[in-house]
């Protein structure tokens, strides 16, 4: 299934005083309600491309599952927007406590934040993983010149896995924690070892969003926009290295910079 | 409390391999945790100011409450990030479908979609508010100007209340949705008449905007951002005018353009 609605909306266009009627694609957008082992579980709307892939990545970030074994099987019924999920342990879903906030006693900063379902999946990042400048500006580069669809639509956010020389994998869609959940999950499905892995990010460095690339458990974020206190405050907590605005030739390393190489290139 | 972290952090900024370390300033993100007659429900993260407009809006949104007068008292820890809301009436936050989704058995389109919590308050939008396309490029020019806090951190989304004539609240956030939150919080604590009125936005026209939007019982969404097809749909669906990608003195009119008034501005 497509993300984008091809044939498009019917739109005025106004250029100034100036209108004239196009047809303009728009980005699509569907609810998807997971169900687990019967029970209705949540609802999310996104994208409806590699929705095996959100399901799965998606409640790994909620903590209801680590590996791709937990999971019996899978259905997706697309027209009607419902993942059916079923896992070998019994869960009651009215029972996951997912948006519950958790109140340490212990540290201070950020993690007196973490919901409930954070604290035993959020991990500190010990990746010796390490990564040139050069190789940051073409990662930018490379996963710009990969959306497609943000290009045609301008309502889409990428997230892409990568090695420090080139991108393996993106993701797309319309919400930006949706996106990272499609990698998460094909990094559960496929089983990929992490370690020498970094990724690459269109959206904010929100605490969610740090939350979830702990999880996934790799120790470099490059992303093209802003950064929040409480993403950076996790990411100096958890040890991954933070890289914000990264557009063009120049970029903002907010925290653990000794990940980053700074040498030109090398002559060939 | 200011929503910027003035003092910011120690960064590295590469400008090519060119590097030298500063100081940015950084949108503040802040757990908030609303408990309602006593019971958590729910925890959002936001940027810290107009945290009661917030949890007002955010309520109504949700479809707990509708009007101000329903509200005993809120009080807010801003330190611990707490709202604590008392009600009038009894409800046990547990048993709030807010995220069941709503499978309806009538029309098409979009209306299948809805959340349970949204087919009692979203509705229909009869408004006869008309608005020339030199005010929709003057609104947004202003809400543009008036951001100085994006301009400062570029982390964090506008929704404005104004007339035709101009801006006359701007609230902001981290969170679109809860710019818009927010806003709607401000319009129910101030009781203030919407027929009049409508939202000037930097944030995408996404399913979820809509349903704010309709909700609050506006008819004209003008935006800086793209649409999605759902967002359309259900503008379309409940009589909404929607502007997107108005930018500079061009826009898109994607739904209900009998609102939008093209004739040249009028001498003084």
């Amino acid at each position: 299934m497509t993300d984008v609605k091809e044939d498009g909306w019917e739109i005025i266009r106004f250029n100034g005083h100036s209108q004239s009627i196009l047809h303009e694609e728009v980005a699509i957008e569907a609810p998807l309600t997971i169900r687990i082992n019967g029970s209705e579980f949540a609802t999310i709307v996104c994208s409806p491309s590699n929705q095996s892939d959100l399901v799965i990545g998606f409640l790994a970030s909620e903590g209801v599952i680590r590996f791709k074994d937990e999971i019996r099987r899978i259905s997706i019924d697309e027209k009607l927007g419902f993942a059916y999920v079923d896992l070998y342990k019994q869960i009651d879903p009215s029972q996951i406590d997912h948006s519950k906030r958790f109140i340490g006693s212990c540290c201070g900063k950020s993690r007196q934040f973490y919901f409930k379902s954070d604290v035993k999946t959020a991990k500190t990042i010990t990746s010796k993983l390490s990564i040139t400048v050069d190789q940051c500006f073409q990662l930018m580069k490379e996963l710009q010149t990969n959306s497609e669809q943000f290009i045609r639509t301008g309502g889409v956010h990428n997230a892409a896995l990568a090695t420090c020389e080139g991108i393996l994998t993106i993701r797309t869609d319309i919400g930006r924690h949706n996106a990272l959940d499609k990698i998460y999950g094909h990094i559960i499905h496929e089983k990929i070892r992490v370690a020498d892995k970094l990724i690459v990010f269109s959206g904010r460095i929100s605490s969610e969003v740090l939350l979830k690339i702990s999880k996934i458990g790799v120790g470099i974020l490059l992303s093209k926009s802003a950064p929040t206190d409480l993403g950076l405050q996790l990411a100096a907590d958890l040890g991954i290295t933070t890289i914000g605005f990264a557009r063009g030739n120049k970029m903002n390393v907010y925290t653990h910079p000794e990940r980053i190489i700074n040498t030109a290139m090398n002559a060939p």
